[in-house]
C-alpha cells in the first residue's frame, strides 16, 4: 500500500465530510451521481483503448498499491554480478538468472550471456523501456482523461438542471432546493477530477519516471558487466542514479 | 466496431437522457443546435485542411470504427520471412508480397527484395511512418478544433440570448424560460465537445500512437531480414513491441 | 480562394444571424465595437513584431486566399530533372532553372548545378525550411496573440460596463438594457477569437506543415540528383511524401 | 523606440477611455490598484530570480526600447571580412576586431584570429547562444509570471470585496456601488495582464527569437571565413537567415 | 535567505491586509481553511512521490531560503586547478579535493584524478545533472500540484456551501452572510496558489535553471582539464556560462 496516497486520501475526504458537517445528507443525491460519474466513465470510455477502458477501477487501485522498487538491492545484485562475472566470465551468471525476479534485467542478462551483440542488447532494453513507460502511461492516461471529463459532465448537469428550473418557475420557494441538487453534479465533476483521479494518474506518472530512471540503471549496468568494466568504475557510474537517500542507504550498508 | 467507444457513447447518453428525465423534451431548441453545432462547424471548416473540412462526419466515424492492428499475426509474419529469407535467400519472398495486405510491410520488403540499400529503406519506412502520422493527426485535429469550438459557440448563443434578453425586461415572468433558452447552446457545444469530438480524438490518437508502434516492430524486422540476422535474435528483439497480453498470447500460439 | 475557409466564415456567421433572429440590431454597438477590436488590436500591436503588427488585415487574408501547391506536379518535374541529369549531365538542368517558378527548387537545383558540395546544399535548404517556418509561423502567431487578446479586452468591456452600471443604481428598470450593452463586448470578443483569428491562424499552420512536408520532398529529390541515384528510386522515395489522395493521382497520370 | 509597441499602447488605453466615457473617474479607486498590482508584483518577487524581481520597470522598458538589429549590415560585415580574410589571411582580421560594435562576432573572430579549433569556436558561440536566450528568457518570464498572477490577485480582490459586502447587508441600496468597487481589481488584474504585461513578454519573445537567427548567421559566417570557404558560397548560405525583406534590401544595396 | 522571496511574500500579504482594512476578521473562518488547505494537502499527499508528501512545508521553505552558488568562485577555482593539472600533472590536484565543499566538482575531479575515461566522466556527470534536475523537480512540482489543487478545494468549498444554503432558504436575511462564508473557501484556495505554491515553485525551478548551468560548466572545466587544455582557452569557453554581471565581477577581480 502507497501510504501517501492512503493518508492523503484520507485527508481530503475529511476535509469534505466536516466541512459539511451535519449538512451531508444535501450532498447525496443519486441521479447527479448517476450523470456524472456515470456520464464521464462513458466519455472515457470512448476516449481509451478497448483493453483499458473496462478496467477504470484498476487504474485506481495502481496509483494506491505500490510496488516494490528497491534501488538499493538491484544496485548490490548488479555488482555482485559484475564481480561474479569478472572472476569466472559472464557464461557462470546463467546460473543466477532464474533467481531473479526482476525480468528487465533477467531479459537483458540473458541476451547478455547469449552472446548478443552489445548494440542490440542497448536497443532492446530501450524499446522495452519505450514500451513500459508506453503501458504506464495509459493508465496515467485514462485517468486524466476521466479527470478532465468528470468537471464537464458536472457542468452538464447543472446546466440540464438549471435549464429544467428555470423553465418552469411557478413556485419561487422552490428555487433555492431546485437550484441546490443542480450544483450538487459540478460539486461531484470537482470531486472526481480532484481526489480519486488527476492526483492518482500524477502519482502513477511519478512512480513511472523512478522506475524508468531504474531501468536505465540497470541498462548501464549489464552493458557494463558485458563489456568487462571494471566493477568499481561501474558501482561509480551507477551510484549517480541513486536518490540522495538510497546513495546514502547503499553507502551504509556496503559498511556495515 | 469499437467496442469501448460504442459502450462509451451509450452510457454517455443514457446518463444524459436519465438525468434529464421528463424534462428532456425542454432540452431541444432547434435554433440552439442550429447556432451551436453549425456555427462551430464553420469554425472548425476555416481551421481544417480543405480535404478534410467537408468530412467530419466521417472523423466521427473513425473512432467509432475499429481497423483491425493484430501485432501477433504480423510478429509471425515477420518471423516466417526471416526464415525463409536465411533458408532460401532474399530474393524468395518476392512470391509472398503479393497475399500481404499490409501496404507497409510489403512496401518495405519489396524495396529490400529489389535490393535498395538498408539505410534507404530505414529513411524511406521512417518517411512513411511520419507521414501515417500526420495523415492520422489530420483526422484527430479536426475533432479537437470543434471541440474546442463547440463551447465557444455555445457561449456566443448564451450571450446573444441574454443580451437579446436583457434588453426587453418588459415582463419578468419571461426571464425564466428566456434564460433557460439561452442556457441551452452552452449545454450543447459541452456535449458536442466531451461527447462527440474530444474523446474521438483521443480515440484516434491512442491508436495512432499503438500503430505506429507496430509499424516500427515492421522497420526493425525488415531490417533484420535485410540484414541477414539470426531470426530468433529478431523475433527476441520484436517481441520487446508487443505488449504484455500480446507477448503472452505470442508465446503461447508459439508453443500450442 | 479556399473554399473551405469561406465556407465556413459563411455558415459561421449565418448561424450567428440565424441564432439572432429579428434581434439583429440589439447586437450591434459602436463604443463597445471600439473597446473590444481596437483594444485588442492594440494589445497585439504591444506583441507583435513592428513589420507585422501593421498588416493584421494582411494576416486574415493569408488564411482565405489559397496558395496553388501542387505536390503531383512538383514530383513529375523532379522525376523529369533526375532522368535528364542522368542522360545528360548534372549541367544539363541549368537550361530548365530559369522556367521554375519554385523558387526553394530553383535556389537548391542552381546551387546543385553549381558544383555545391551535397552537404552545404542540405545545409543551405534546411535554413530556408526553418526561416519560411518562422515567417508563416509570424502571421499564424499575430492571429493566435490576437484571438487571445480579444476575449480578454472583451471581459474588460464588460467589466467596465459593470462598474458604470452598478455605481449608479437609481432606476432599476435600466439594468437589463445596460447589462446587455455590457455583455455585448464578451460576445464581441468571442466572435474575434472564435470565427476571425484562431481558426485562420489554425488554417495558416496546417498548410505551413503540408507545405514544408513538401519542401523536405524537394531537398531529397535535389540531393538524390546531385548524388546520381536511380530516378526510379528516387521516385519510389519521394512518393513516400505524398498525401494518399496525391499518391493515386500521380500514378494514374503516370500511367495515363 | 518600438514604434508598433508604443502605437499599440495608445490604440488599447484610448479604447479603455473612450468606453469609459466620462465615468472614468469610477473606474480608479486606489486601494483596488494596491491589492491588485502592489500584490502582484508582490507574488511575481517570490518567483523571480533576486537580480531581476526588483527590476520590473525596466523590464517593461525592454518591450518598448528597440535595440537596433541590422541584419543586412552584418552580412555586408561578415561578407567584407570573407574577401578579406582570403586575400591578406585570417590574421588581418585583427585590426577590424577593435571596431566591432557587435560583442558576439567580435569574440567569435577573436577566437578565429587566435587560431582556435573552429569546433571549439562553434562550442563557444552556441553556448554564448544558449545564455543570451536565457538572458532575455529571465525578462520576459519576469512579465509572464506577473501577467499571470495579475489576474489572480484581481480575483482575490474581488473575493474579499464580495466576503466583506454579503457579511453585512444592512442597506440594499449600498449592493450596487460596492459591488462595482469589488469589480474593480477584476478589471485593473486584466488591464495588467492584457495591456502591460502579456503583451510585452511576447514581444521581447519574438525580438529574442530573430536575434537568436542572427547569432546563428553570425555563427555560421564565422565558421566559414575560418575554414577558408568561397565568399560568393557563404554569401549564398547566409542569405537564407535573411527574412524576404530583408533579402531584397541587401540584394538591392549590393546592387547600387 | 532570498531577499525577494522575503519582501515578495510581505508585499502580497501587505496588499491582501490593507485591501480587507477593518473587514480583516471577517475574512477568517476556521472550517473553511480546513476544507480549502487540509483538502488541498490531501490531494497533493495522493500526487507526490512519498517521501516529499510528508514535507510540503520544506518545500515551502527551499524557495525561501537561499542556497549560496558563487559561479565566478568556481570559475576561479577552476582556472587555478588548470593550471596546477598543467605544471604537475593531473595526479598533483588529488591533495586539493579534500577542501572542495562542492561535490559535483568534487566527483568529477576524483574520477578524472583516477584515470577514468574522459567520455565516462561526461557519462557519470550528465547523469548526476540529471538526477539533481529530477531531485529539485520533485519540490516544484509537489507545490505546482498543491497550488493547482488549492483553487479547486476552494471551489469544492464553495459548492459545498452553496448548496447547503440553497436547500435552506428559509430566512433571506441570512444569504448574504452564508454566502460570504461559502465564497471564502474559494479566496483562500487563491491566496495558496498565487503567493504560497505556484511563486515559490517558479523560484525553485528558475534556480534549478542557474545551478544546471554551472554544474555544465563544471563538466566542461573538469573535462578541459582532463584534456590538458590551454588554461586560458578553458577559461574562454568557460566565461561564456556566466551572467552578464558575473562575468564583469569575474574579470574585474582578475585585474584587481
Amino acid at each position: 500500500m502507497d501510504i501517501s496516497s492512503l493518508a492523503g486520501l484520507g485527508l481530503a475526504m475529511a476535509a469534505i465530510v466536516l466541512g459539511a458537517g451535519s449538512g451531508m445528507g444535501a450532498l447525496i443525491d443519486m441521479p447527479s451521481f448517476f450523470i456524472t460519474v456515470v456520464g464521464s466513465i462513458g466519455g472515457m470510455m470512448i476516449a481509451a483503448p478497448k483493453d483499458v477502458s473496462f478496467k477504470f477501477f484498476q487504474a485506481i487501485m495502481m496509483g494506491i498499491k505500490e510496488p516494490k522498487i528497491d534501488a538499493v538491492e538491484i544496485l548490490k545484485t548488479l555488482y555482485s554480478f559484475a564481480e561474479k562475472a569478472r572472476r569466472e566470465g559472464l557464461i557462470s551468471l546463467e546460473a543466477d538468472l532464474e533467481e531473479l525476479d526482476n525480468d528487465f534485467m533477467k531479459d537483458g542478462l540473458r541476451a547478455a550471456v547469449d552472446g548478443t551483440d552489445p548494440e542490440e542488447i542497448r536497443k532492446i532494453l530501450e524499446i522495452k523501456m519505450d514500451l513500459f513507460e508506453a503501458e504506464q502511461g495509459k493508465w496515467s492516461g485514462v485517468l486524466n482523461t476521466w479527470g478532465s471529463l468528470a468537471p464537464a459532465f458536472g457542468m452538464i448537469g447543472t446546466l440540464i438542471g438549471l435549464v429544467l428550473m428555470l423553465g418552469t418557475l411557478n413556485d419561487p420557494t422552490t428555487i433555492g432546493p431546485k437550484m441546490a441538487i443542480a450544483l450538487i453534479t459540478t460539486l461531484y465533476g470537482a470531486l472526481v477530477a480532484n481526489i480519486f483521479t488527476l492526483p492518482i494518474a500524477e502519482k502513477i506518472n511519478r512512480r513511472t519516471a523512478l522506475q524508468v530512471n531504474l531501468l536505465r540503471m540497470i541498462t548501464e549496468g549489464i552493458l557494463s558487466i558485458v563489456s568487462g568494466e571494471n566493477p568499481r568504475l561501474m558501482e561509480e557510474k551507477l551510484k549517480a542514479f541513486l536518490s540522495p537517500d538510497d546513495k546514502k542507504k547503499y553507502e551504509s550498508e556496503k559498511e556495515g
